[in-house]
């Protein structure tokens, strides 16, 4: 991997407010977070030459680029599959950079996800007619609609593959409010207590309360992906990108499947540990913190085990009793993740995790120096502190 | 760039036939073209592990993956801007080749666009409400509703500057008619006379007569993109991915822009193949062939301005007697171009290419070294025999 490995760092990093009501349009989101991101890298606009979205993302690349004034792209690419693809879009901006074809590459996520279109209102006629609407059509019949929905059958024969204790994955929604309560621009920041916890009301019963699931967000978070050697002259302590790896698994479908002999065995992130792990020859022991992709608290217990924390299995023992805090044996979602941050699909982790390795977070891990990052099930990076 | 010149090779190509109504779902004839693609390069779904695609393609890439039956994938990223993006698909997938993180990817475009949705049927609500439909908002109360109306613009301000007989870019048609001719595969193949195409209607005057105009297609093509120490010990002469460019150019919009004080200047396209030539330090003399990107024909003069092959303003000129013919001084589009073979967004033209390097060309240039291939005007590539 020597053509990849440390060859990109990130040198900036931005975010709008997070709020219910932005109060304007996702392009204006974009174009305040890029500027923030470019800002923080030390750069102006028109040191931008590649610019890397999700493919969802209402903002084109161009749209961007004109609206921010830069003159011209070398690069430009999209990634699928939503905060699935969170570390895929660094990753492919990494490699634009790595392969010489971009000097400074931005990457974003806007959305006005709260108060415009909510995942799950307008799920009619998703995908434009294409393999993903054909997949929804075998699920909405029986009333699927959202992740949260496909999702709990595979959370629900993992608890009766392994007799877990249910109530434990309160764990994960306590441990990032506590973290959150030092983040002064995270959406929530008051104490969220057992009682708050187990009294909530469910979303979908007996896989996900309200705290287990993504706080939905308008907002947006942009990051500045750099040549390594362009890095070294930039006014931050440069995240290089030390490895990436993408998997999705035999059968995949929405990032998953739910076809596979074993339902509650999401494999194809044991395939992108494998990869990581192998890429870098790091183990889970070499990381110092952990921002991983939580749309849903269960998704932390999975990655844990997938990454070699713990054992399949045993993650519901094993997020307990502060081990997930800061100060404990892995600090996981030192933000406070997508259940008390904010939801950008991913990107907020990746800030996150750079601002740890430059010690300046506000619930910072001391010496801070390598980090994993993952997007949902199908992406992951280790940063490294350049 | 030797972290990616010569790295990767187009090892595998294929198509499904070309017809108006393929009778079959986009999915079922992008999967047809990747096993032909996949069975040309010598290889099995087995060996595939990254797929690149068109963000507008229905097919999604773990769609792909599980039809074709491909166990994991290490990489999968998407394009944006239709046949612009079509070199830079092949870009992408050479970059994660080159940067170790794929052996073999695969790219594919899949399209009922001729029984289905043809272009302009259908532009209410286009663009998901995002930034393109934005644009579209600015241009369709004018009665302008599809690319050929838009490129008007820009072409007949470039009549009006350079004083051009207009009726000359029939020697666009009436050549890739001729190639097509000896291409049994092509949609069209019957003789074009110069009556023929003076006779025909216009689509927008006095810009595009028929013939000026694509030929929208039910169809899919699919390419492999593989190492190139591994694609020596495949079976086909490796076309090497030589070099590779993408540009944008000042306030894009629609892949150009049509509010630069230069109307009639698509200085994307300059900018595109500035940097390929130093990158490559190529120049348009060293080019055997060339496969250049012709929704319409006025794309053929502006591309070969673009490229340096004649002067600004006399390429109308430099199109007559046979000079873009093959046996010319530059045989553009050998396979018949999206004019007479088939328009699946430029992927043919990559076919092409390859087929030429390869010698297995049905209108072969003798001794084809060097071709240099265009995506609309935002993406550009040399290919080299390997």
């Amino acid at each position: 991997m020597s053509e990849f490995m440390d060859k990109a760092a990130i040198t900036g990093v931005g975010t709008t407010e997070f709020s219910k009501n932005s109060g304007r349009s996702e392009l204006q989101l974009s174009c305040e977070a890029s500027l923030a991101a470019i800002k923080d890298a030390g750069l102006v606009p028109a040191d931008i030459d590649g610019i890397v979205k999700y493919d969802m993302d209402s903002t084109e690349e161009v749209a961007l680029q004109r609206n921010l004034g830069i003159p011209d792209l070398n690069f430009y690419a999209q990634q699928g599959y939503g905060g699935n693809g969170s570390c895929a879009v660094i990753q492919t901006a990494a490699m634009a950079v790595a392969c010489g074809m971009a000097k400074h590459v931005l990457v974003f996520r806007g959305l006005n996800e709260r108060s415009s279109t909510r995942f799950g209102t307008d799920v009619v006629g998703a995908g434009g007619g294409g393999t993903y609407a054909t997949n929804l059509d075998y699920y909405m019949p029986y009333g699927l609609f959202v992740p949260a929905m496909f999702c709990s059958f595979q959370v629900n024969r993992y608890f009766h593959e392994f007799g877990v204790d249910r109530e434990k994955l309160g764990w994960v929604a306590i441990t990032q409010r506590k973290h959150a309560m030092k983040n002064p621009t995270a959406r929530f920041t008051e104490e969220l207590t057992w009682d708050d916890y187990l009294n909530s009301r469910w979303i979908v019963r007996p896989t996900f309360r309200l705290f287990d699931c993504c706080v939905e967000t308008d907002g947006a978070a942009a990051v500045v992906i750099s040549r390594a050697d362009l890095a070294k002259d930039l006014p931050n302590t440069p995240a290089l990108i030390h490895g990436a790896a993408i998997a999705t698994g035999p059968e995949n479908e929405f990032s998953t499947s739910y076809y596979r002999e074993k339902i509650w065995d999401s494999c194809e992130q044991r395939l992108m540990a494998e990869k990581i792990h192998n890429q870098t020859g790091l183990t889970a022991k070499d990381y110092d913190v952990a921002e991983l992709y939580d749309a849903f608290a269960i998704q932390i217990p999975f990655s844990l085990e997938s990454f070699g924390f713990c054992d399949v299995g045993e993650s519901f023992d094993y997020i307990a009793d502060g081990r997930i805090e800061v100060g404990g044996e892995i600090p996981v979602n030192t933000h406070g993740g997508h259940l008390s941050d904010a939801y950008l699909h991913g990107q907020t982790h990746i800030i996150e995790a750079v601002k740890q390795l430059r010690g300046t977070a506000n619930a910072q891990v001391n010496n801070a120096e390598t980090a994993l990052v993952t997007g949902g099930g199908n992406s992951a990076l280790v940063l490294r502190k350049g």
